[in-house]
């Protein structure tokens, strides 16, 4: 799994406990996976069609840095299933996981589209810049 | 089930397909299932522990004013289990359903605590105000 | 009056004196006055015209949750005027009454349209919908 | 009367007639009706208590850039009552005029405090630099 | 240099260590340096096109209002630079300042757009209202 | 050069020209660059202290995805002099860079502190998890 997009958690982002507010974790959460799928599908219609359950399993709280990480589980027609682990860098605790996240592909007229893909691609190779 | 909180979707919470981002309706079912928790169970420290699978069923666009509704599933110790309907006040659908969002009540340091309720209130009862 | 929208305090609604910053109650009144007129009048394009003078005559603080009653006060050819009033459900103290919010209703144009509306509807009636 | 505080109308400020949502417009007076008075009465504990009525006379759109006006009215022992104009530095029109925007200093407390003020200084007599 | 808008530094404003986020400051300069832009070319399609270095020199904490200061440079044929300072209302100190800030004129392609301007004109002169 | 977080060209990133606001940009590099920082140094209390110039070379539109991407050019004693480029992953256009970020380790009273450190490190060979 890699992890890219890191976030800092602020005091907007803390719910009454003082800890990581779960729904800001979710809609983190919900945009990484469009984006993800936004560069592997290389189409921007991409919406969220279903998650699997979701167990909060650690928490984070003020100044913590969190990252998320996200796996491709399936290359459906028109879907994308994707894996999805939230770690907390500072306790190195896993604070939430997802087993199955699927996006699906849309046309212009919001209708699913098959997009061809079956395999990750890896935008180092797509802009022949040498990454890391 | 009662439907209390109303939003109304701004270009802030779109998605690139022009509909309601999927991450930014979880953020707002979480707070009212915090909100109603919290006000159930009279206690601040209130957290989401789990959800159960989630199927975006079907979406909004700007404009279009939704309605959260939250019921009771159970009671548990020191649990309060809820489910969730998120319906389109426009279009007359419903967006999203939930089945088991579980919250944890917990004490001042985060364990949980239970809270001897078994049954909903309602808050007219206890303010002593005619409501309607 | 219904009380409909409820409303978590998080840090960023704070003033100075660590109570509910006034600016936001103010922003958060007038979405819920201008959601109640659109569903009422059944046209999104709503917007305020004028308010009665504010008191604000109790405030929240971080954590409070606090809900939004709207009711209607009369029915214009083009308008509809509300009476608004919002509570603290943690101390069950009135925050702030307004007793006139004179919302007008729009054409395509931005003109003053009439709306054919002469008394209260309840969503629950037009959606078929058992709803408590 | 003295306009400072310039903002910029942007998408998130708009209403769903695509002009500048009200609420919005009202925080961001509340806002600059509390920093004046914080520079004017030396103390960061001010808060609002009253508002006279409020005319919507015109409104702005997006990309528009308005300035907010503010001149003291009076200074009462504990509170300082403020005028508010609201301009369009675009279409060069009156948005909105708040005739009376009382403020009240407070102690630790939160309870009244004199403030000792009675007239407006400026904070460049303060700051001993040359402004212009 | 003229100081127009001034900010309230607010939770969400600060970084970890409880001072002003210098991200926030940034946008904040940015902003005012597009609006007094826009302000004098008379053209709201005005993009920041370089910055010269940027030294932090004192910060500020919450509840301090902090003032935004912007003086012309150099007025070229598409472009304007500006020079910006920032100040903290409480502790008088300077938080930054930015020796130029160069904003280019765009026409609707994108492309630049001699703007035919010499020198700073005072809106007040244009819009014709006695305002200090 | 490692990229790691990502971000979602929303409206309300976008300035009058309808590209991204390098405001938003600015805020999102400096966050980018404490985060960094904080992991390398261990320590939460980072602060920003200089940025060289900075040349806005492209934009990104609405929809688009860009990555942020950071390398260390020098440990001090207690700073950490970073670089910068923000690449736009759909157009694959460097949008801007930084060429040196000085950010500084501060102690408990906001002192620069020696960090002790003198090369990059990596979290998976302090989280003893498999990375990628």
């Amino acid at each position: 799994m890699r992890f890219h997009t890191r976030k800092w958690v602020k005091p907007e982002d803390l719910n009454a406990n003082h800890s990581l507010f779960g729904g800001r974790l979710l809609a983190w959460i919900d945009e990484e996976a469009a984006l993800y799928s936004i560069v592997q599908l290389e189409n921007t219609r991409v919406v969220t069609k279903h998650m699997s359950e979701i167990n909060f399993i650690s928490s984070a709280k003020q100044g913590d840095i969190i990252e998320i990480g996200i796996e491709v589980v399936k290359f459906g027609s028109s879907s994308l299933t994707l894996r999805c682990e939230v770690r907390n860098m500072m306790t190195r605790e896993t604070i939430i996981t997802i087993d199955s996240i699927t996006m699906v592909n849309l046309d212009k007229e919001g209708k699913p589209l098959p997009h061809g893909k079956t395999e990750v691609e890896y935008v180092r190779n797509r802009i022949k810049t040498a990454e890391d």
